[in-house]
């Protein structure tokens, strides 16, 4: 999941960037709790690595509720509709808001009942599911989440995009440690490193992305869609998960699928009307208390194993320690819009 | 999911094949409902393509009943724990016995409850697992399936096997047809591709098997284990499905994991004691009646897209339609094993 970090970044305290962007927030009339919520889980995001749903993204955000598109005081509807299942109509709210409350209703549903199906609509981009699914597996919870996106993604067999990088995560309570955490996009690489490459001018790895006629490209430059995991061999696997992906969120939940999703950076004004989808799941109806001590059984055997193999999460808690003693990297470019946003604002900038 | 075929095989039609596997199972003591349904979901799996789990697992199944390894007659224990979930413990039964039995108590809940979750112990090869996501899928429900295996898999960054194949399985109804389907197994190939290849001298494809050092290797009497999906450069992703679907199955349900697991040919007297993980979902708790009009849409705009992308499942479909019309091609080997075990159970041979 580690990220290409550019070697003039300035190096910021997560703490500082927590409180520039819950300012931000504040600014654009979000409640204080959802904003230092967000504010927090953009950050977290970072500190695992993953810069292209973290801080990075809190300019969009804002520009999206000074538009409209985004509600920063969503009025969101659960609608109950069995012991263990659920809609929440996310009222255009803002997609971490909306996904952290229909998460925590099915981690709620899960305590009570055994298992929670916690379906979503009417949402935005909500950032790295696996911000969801450790929230329950911390709990000692299994959390498992899915959420579409907008189509950037050639489907096995074709030759325009027509699915998102559509994600899972799932993740598992560990004894002792940060949970397990499976947090993957259904392509080889995410359509942001596509971006990264054209501006810095480097060519792709091969049988990841394609050109406008659909044709397989390492040019960055030319590429304009990315491909499922699997490549041009086993790409049949990476697009059916893909597709199933969007069928939970999407059909299933009464929302679009495909290229009928809205653009994220396309009309600004549109609201997005993204669906997702929490499973949460109660160890104690199943196998019983034992499991975090197995998990980190299984984790210390595979690390025993030659070649010592990584439980999923692991290098995002590595970075985690790095970043919180180094700081989180912000490029220069991203620098100059954080601190045009505070002066329209009148926020104090972070950096 | 479509496996070669030798040229010199022999094909029978579907209805004999069954007609054979059920007096074998009837001969080992199956109950006949159970034994007409074990046959019927073999000869099902043939049709499909999917010749590895197909009737080429019977002998094996009746040689562990034989021993008794596998009660032709199990004690299954139906657990409920919550209005949504259950664990069936298989009572060391067959694979699919146990697993549609698990399915249907799973559809129940949902049907009743909006979702159910079952969970299985004490179970042994329950073979393709869209056997029982498609049974969910007819009947109107989502169905996702989980097993785990014995290991063959090489975690991303290790040298020898730990997973198995770990397959996962989702389908969703589509109106007017049969349901999509995904069923993957979470490695690029299955082991037995690397088996066909030893046996009839051909290279592996690239970057997906390793040799007994753990090194990737083409050559099939090289190879030892095969390679989470996604290969050398995304195979953290393939690893890491398989990992967690190793925790659903195995600890979740209280089973055992990875190299814990018994060997499926290793000794053929000891218990399998597998685990698997049924999900269904009752789409009227959520975005309601449309969603097989919807499916059915979303597959006729992708066969409209350049390159007509297809949907998981029909190339099964398409299988099934011709091997309906042709017969299921066996292979001399089988056949000459099939009327070894006819004679012994004194069944007449299927051709």
């Amino acid at each position: 999941m580690s990220q290409p970090v550019a070697a003039n970044s300035l190096l910021v305290p997560a703490e500082a960037l927590i409180t520039w962007a819950s300012a931000c927030l504040c600014a654009v009339q979000m409640p204080d709790d959802d904003a230092r919520e967000l504010a927090t889980a953009l950050v977290q995001t970072n500190l695992w690595g993953i810069d292209s749903h973290g801080i990075a993204r809190l300019t969009h955000y804002l520009e999206r509720m000074r538009r409209g598109s985004i509600l920063a005081r969503p009025v969101m509807e659960e609608q109950r509709t069995g012991p263990c299942t659920a809609l929440l109509h996310g009222g255009q709210g803002q997609g971490h808001v909306v996904a952290f409350r229909a998460n925590r209703l099915a981690m709620a549903m899960a305590r009570e009942s055994g298992i929670g199906a916690v379906g979503v609509t009417d949402s935005s981009h909500c950032g790295a599911i696996g911000l969801y699914t450790r929230e329950a597996a911390r709990a000692g919870l299994v959390g498992i989440a899915f959420t579409h996106a907008d189509s950037v993604a050639v489907p096995h067999g074709g030759l325009r995009p027509f699915f998102g990088t559509n994600p899972i995560a799932i993740a598992f309570p560990r004894q002792g440690a940060e949970p397990v955490c499976l947090d993957m996009a259904t392509t080889s690489i995410p359509m942001n490193r596509v971006m990264n490459a054209k501006r810095e001018g480097h060519p792709l790895p091969p049988d990841v992305a394609v050109d406008a006629q659909g044709q397989a490209t390492t040019d960055a430059q030319a590429a304009v869609a990315v491909t499922p995991l699997g490549g041009a061999q086993y790409g049949h696997k990476g697009y059916a998960l893909a597709l199933m992906v969007d069928l939970l969120c999407g059909p299933l939940m009464g929302n679009a699928y495909g290229r009928q999703l809205s653009s994220m950076y396309g009309d600004l004004d549109a609201p997005r009307r993204l669906g997702a989808f929490f499973i949460v799941i109660d160890p104690a109806r199943f196998g019983g208390p034992l499991l975090p001590a197995i998990v980190a059984q299984m984790a210390a055997d595979l690390v025993a194993e030659p070649g010592s193999p990584r439980m999923p999460g692991d290098p995002e808690r590595d970075h985690e320690t790095e970043r919180r003693a180094s700081g989180i990297p912000v490029e220069p470019e991203l620098l100059a819009e954080m601190r045009r946003w505070s002066a329209q604002l009148g926020v104090a900038a972070p950096a």
